[in-house]
């Protein structure tokens, strides 16, 4: 299907051309070669977290599974493919036919990772695993790096609920897959009305200085705002003066006004005046909402603040410093041929370079002491040892090709709360540190 | 439309929904108060550079003008909006006709700016105007923070061409977009397939690490390739010991090799070495092409090397430590009523915070010395001075609602070489520093 006519700012007709051209080229050597039905294991995992990161979070793996579902070359690819010369007729003929038939396993969405946790792996021909590299490393490596940086604000933010507000800041679909890695880090809703359309993430708003200013007076747009949207909205008090402004909302809406949001200055001292102001006023439950480029830290010295709720945009949709994970994608053990009982060779890069890897199809566990807290991430190739054997972590998400599952969200923001609550209890330590969880490899 | 039969990974109907729900709550209270149809002026400015940079770098124009274009709110977004009760009947009713029908004037794509630079100016009624903040933001904040890394990277590497491969490292549909800004900001050409349909940029690629590991032996592999692909592909000479493959690459593909990539170690030892050793081969035409890490810094650094094209990932998609800038869509100045001729009153947020802003509908011109080099960055509400009225850098991109025309992206690439280019030299120095033009308000 052609989406031209839909218009969207980008036209992309399937998920098959989320690819880079080397992927193409590689599968037409293979081709001709005779190397390309190979049985081969490919794994996702990361050498390293992001420096002084603690624990990584696997996000994005739902939308890992559409990508692989969808990911299909109808005629408009194939021409665009054919027009270009990127691959030969013989390759164009075969992914013309080009469904994904093999297993994928990987940690549940929302689990913890550490350097060189297995996060996913594919399995399936050389042929069809390749061509998958690119997509799947673009959606984990964007959605775990906003999942990371969410589930750092929202343990700083304890049961203060977090908004998702960083869409301007971002690419435009970008901004809505980083609403929902917020949502499974722990955020409570968004801004962006594309995430609550696409994800039923609760969206959450109220009016800019754009709207005050658009008035004769702050009075008159808050008198406007309150009589569209009732006493209970949130009145955006630093247009002009901030001590004027909060007594003008509280005349205009009286004492159960919802909330007020600050946007500038020094939150800390001014959410004190502002609380002090309410409650002189009789607000006592008027609620005051700060926003102002907060990442983990500023919203952990504002804890003893009197402050409600943070809406966060910047530091979330570019991972608080660290926008991408290092995944990568890479072929660990392969057969020398489509024999499903072919014995699988380990396989790895070994330059001297530092860029080495494991191979070998890997199994990866949790090991726990006594009290069901972590203490060691365990990898490896043999047999999983006895003590181990439940506490594994690759689950199969797709078999044959076939999805065998797919997750409501909150299910998984559940599973990252639990996950992030058995690691060590430095785990959520904001200063920089090494993972706070060895990894072993047996 | 609805787009659920697609099968992207995100679907959203139309660019209608990439917007903070509190665009559509004040629009409702504007609606309800009879401010709506107030004739308004929006301005995209930035308040400062990205720490250190130089110059700015306007991209993401063309993709604004077809998201205005395409916001519209079909029946599948306002059933949306109904039911989460985002706004009121009346508002969705005025939504079901929407379609923007004012003004926008912007620098032209490609062009480089400064802090106070009105890169975009919207003009209509509020209503119409207020909605769009959003989307153009995102657009214009992701796109123009990748292009200017971009520019750097282009500037860093001179004749040598650049190839964008971050597509792994970032959303994939922030990818192609990121593709194109770094083609605007001189790269060659892309690894992402997507980028070469949606855009046209030339797309390349040959081979992983992957594809060798899964031959029983190197020279197995690269046989493969070079019968596939022919003799000037590019041969991946990392895998295992760089001198034994640069000996192989040259005896299996004979001395007219088209390139080889080294992905990893001391690029500059590295390329030195292998340079030699292709030389000493006969191999005295084959590139060496290097891929790892790289960013401007290292670009720079090879400059004396013998590399012939740099392939980039990471941090061109990441904007190489900055990737969003910080553009903000700001009310300027509002009339009291729809009335084409009321007066226009300029407006501006004045709490004392430090995101105070320059009120009124501003022009911007660039002031050359007599060299053609540009002096400053000059930027005012009144009249235009006669000696900057055929220096003025704004045009006019959409009349009524109509976008006046649109630029291959080649016209766009050429601007921005000719704007970098006439900037004082300073301005291509990587080191830290002022933005090289002062702006002025007059």
């Amino acid at each position: 299907m052609n989406t031209a006519d839909l218009g969207l700012p980008v036209d992309v007709p399937s998920t098959a051309l989320f690819t880079d051209h080397y992927e193409l080229t590689m599968l037409q050597a293979a081709l001709a070669g005779g190397t390309a039905d190979r049985r081969s294991v490919f794994e996702v995992f990361t050498r390293r977290l992001p420096e002084g990161r603690r624990y990584g979070v696997v996000a994005g793996t739902g939308r890992v599974l559409d990508a692989v579902e969808n990911f299909r070359f109808d005629a408009d690819v194939l021409g665009f493919l054919r027009e270009q010369r990127v691959v030969d007729d013989r390759t164009l003929e075969w992914l013309s036919g080009y469904r994904f038939s093999g297993d994928v396993w990987g940690y549940p969405e929302g689990e913890v990772y550490f350097p060189g946790s297995p996060v996913l792996r594919v399995e399936g021909s050389f042929a069809e695993c390749v061509l998958l590299e690119t997509v799947i490393l673009s959606i984990l490596n964007h959605d775990s790096a906003i999942a990371a940086a969410a589930s750092r604000m929202s343990s700083a933010a304890g049961d203060r609920p977090l908004i998702e507000m960083g869409a301007r800041r971002t690419h435009e679909l970008a901004a809505v897959a980083a609403s929902r890695a917020a949502y499974v880090g722990g955020f409570a809703s968004t801004s962006d009305l594309a995430a609550g359309f696409r994800y039923g993430i609760p969206t959450v708003g109220t009016s800019a200085h754009a709207f005050t200013l658009l008035h004769d007076s702050e009075r008159d747009a808050f008198r406007a705002q309150v009589k569209s949207l009732g006493g209970g909205t949130t009145l955006l008090v630093d247009t002009y003066d901030v001590a004027e402004a909060v007594r003008t909302a509280v005349e205009v809406a009286g004492p159960e006004l919802g909330a007020v949001r600050i946007d500038s200055g020094d939150l800390l001292l001014v959410a004190h005046r502002v609380r002090q102001q309410l409650d002189e006023l009789g607000a006592t439950r008027t609620k005051i909402v700060v926003t102002s480029d907060l990442d983990e830290y500023a919203i952990a010295s504002l804890a003893a603040a009197p402050v409600d709720a943070y809406g966060v945009g910047t530091q979330l949709v570019t991972g608080s410093g660290h926008p991408t994970s290092s995944m990568v994608y890479k072929l660990v053990a392969r057969a020398d041929s489509a024999d499903p009982k072919a014995p699988l060779t380990p396989v790895a890069k070994r330059s001297s370079s530092g860029k080495t890897s494991v191979g070998g199809r890997k199994w990866a566990a949790r090991r726990v002491d006594e009290h069901g807290t972590a203490q060691a991430e365990v990898v490896g190739t043999g047999p999983v040892p006895q003590e181990l054997a439940d506490r594994q972590l690759l689950v199969k998400l797709v078999e044959d090709g076939r999805v065998l599952s797919r997750e409501p969200l909150d299910v998984v923001r559940d599973r990252h709360a639990t996950a992030r609550a058995n690691l060590p209890l430095s785990a959520t330590q904001l200063s920089r540190g090494e993972p706070v969880l060895p990894t072993e490899y047996v």
